[in-house]
């Protein structure tokens, strides 16, 4: 089972429905929700979740498996521009766990929250009759739009806009020694930051020379096919620009990885980008144009590509 | 483990922590948390699941897992006297289930929320590697608080104040073939509906004469008792005026069956809380009295009994 694929079927086919509701000003599909909460207050939802065997292992300390369960939702706040307010934790446990070892997770996710600054404001446990069931802790949070771009979706990208990523791309399940982080030796999709702070600063800076924007999770062919096919245009990704973490596995292989958790963006081709967001730090690349027309395609060696179904998929 | 007492202990723990955060109104431990949202926009956050073999059965039809899922966390609306946004779903499934089913489960939930006038927003589903791990579902709701009373804490009720309840009591494992629902021979701790409405009457006619809330999941000894020491107080509840489902099961079985989501709530003496909610069809109950002191006990047969550890504990 392709659970994104079906996901997306489920949110296509009940998307409208959906926004038949006057609060629902987006409804799924897209990085988060939007709703207006309280008639004049449009607000974010999202709710993601991470699996033991799946997305981290047995032997992953629980500082790892709670900053990832908190970091990827916030990741999804980043792409819509947006800001946290406050998280809600339910967590599967199997039999094995005992009271302290529940407690334990509990409060190292409150810890983790904290640091990354956000409240857990209220949550659930279950223990399963299972004595090996997976741990699984789903995340859902709460999130303001930007005052004044409000939310930055991803079908809104248009032909003549450049494509820009953050940071860099693939090979997110090695450590890499020379990051800093907490956590040296987690791996990038273990330990990566939210770009909570870059998408606020590109909503503040581009205003609405900033068009589209999603965060890669899938890999960053999976997911440029993603914002073309929602925002109905073409995109040509040119192989040598994309930033790649790990040079010598080549671009083919590094847009397939997958948990970049980078900021994927389109603005339009007047708008100033830096190529460093200079207060933070933060790499910004050009690595492609939107056209008319459909599709993904990687420009490699003088070949056009098809990378639509590049990407990896949660199978 | 007693997973209700654990999360009150970890909640009891984080709660002033997480309310230094200056957008947290009231943090872990009444029905909902509550957020100011967007300067100035209270909004109610709760979340909560169902579990296979523990909330439902692997013959349970997936029109009343979806119910029930969507009905708890909507119970915890009702208490605050609030009324929902919008749900988010997350559910993992084990390795059995085909895509079909999947696609199955997710429409009937979509259906279902439809069903309850609630737009599911957005959601995430997760296989495990395990064939035959329980089926887990959480949801996640968002809310607004009534617009004159706020949010009806649990907290808040006054030594003087009555205390009812709505509709009955007890034995909501066993069908009532009397009952009116489109699930008939279901239970009604699978059939119920949440009291959203009464709840919205009550905040409506009592406005600031309806002191403290809560829903009925745990049982009424320890729910009531629970009230109790949230706001301070000692309850007394009469046996012979609890409004019992099944009359000869008695007071002190019924009390501690639990999973009822009726409404308990305090109201100042002078208060007219009328016998039926006439336009709902729903029955009010006075049950007892709040005073000074600690503690939730029952006056039955001439005893007084400790009721605040009666209930039913997820065990």
């Amino acid at each position: 089972m392709h659970e994104n694929v079906l996901l997306s079927h489920i949110f296509a086919r009940t998307r409208s429905l959906v926004e038949t509701f006057p609060q629902v000003l987006l409804g799924p599909g897209d990085d988060c929700a939007v709703v207006d909460a309280n008639d004049g207050a449009p607000m974010l939802l999202k709710v993601d979740q991470v699996i033991e065997h799946r997305h981290f292992t047995s032997q992953t300390p629980f500082e790892l498996i709670a900053r990832k369960a908190l970091a990827r939702p916030l990741s999804d706040i980043a792409a819509m521009a947006g800001s946290p307010v406050a998280a809600l934790a339910a967590c599967v446990l199997p039999r094995r766990f005992s009271q302290d070892k529940a407690t334990e997770l509990f409060d190292t996710l409150h810890n983790a929250a904290v640091a990354l600054n956000l409240p857990i404001v209220g949550g659930d446990l279950a223990t399963t009759g299972h004595p090996d069931a997976p741990i699984a802790l789903s995340i859902s949070l709460i999130g303001k739009v930007h005052p004044r771009r409000g939310p930055v979706r991803r079908d809104s990208a248009a032909a003549g806009d450049f494509v820009y990523v953050t940071g860099t791309i693939g090979d997110t399940y090695h450590a890499d020694p020379t990051e800093q982080h907490p956590f040296p030796g987690g791996g990038h999709h273990l330990t990566f930051t939210p770009r909570l702070r870059e998408a606020a600063w590109l909503a503040e800076g581009l205003d609405n020379d900033l068009h589209a924007m999603m965060d890669i999770s899938d890999g960053l062919g999976l997911d440029a096919a993603r914002l073309a096919r929602a925002s109905g245009v073409r995109i040509e990704i040119d192989a040598d620009s994309i930033p790649l973490r790990t040079p010598s596995r080549g671009p083919r292989q590094s847009l397939a990885d997958g948990e970049d958790y980078e900021l994927l963006f389109t603005a339009a081709s007047g708008a100033t980008v830096p190529r460093t967001i200079a207060s933070l730090g933060t790499s910004i690349t050009r690595i492609g144009v939107v056209t008319q027309g459909s599709g993904c395609v990687l420009r490699h060696e003088g070949n056009l590509i098809d990378i639509a179904d590049a990407g990896w998929e949660h199978a």
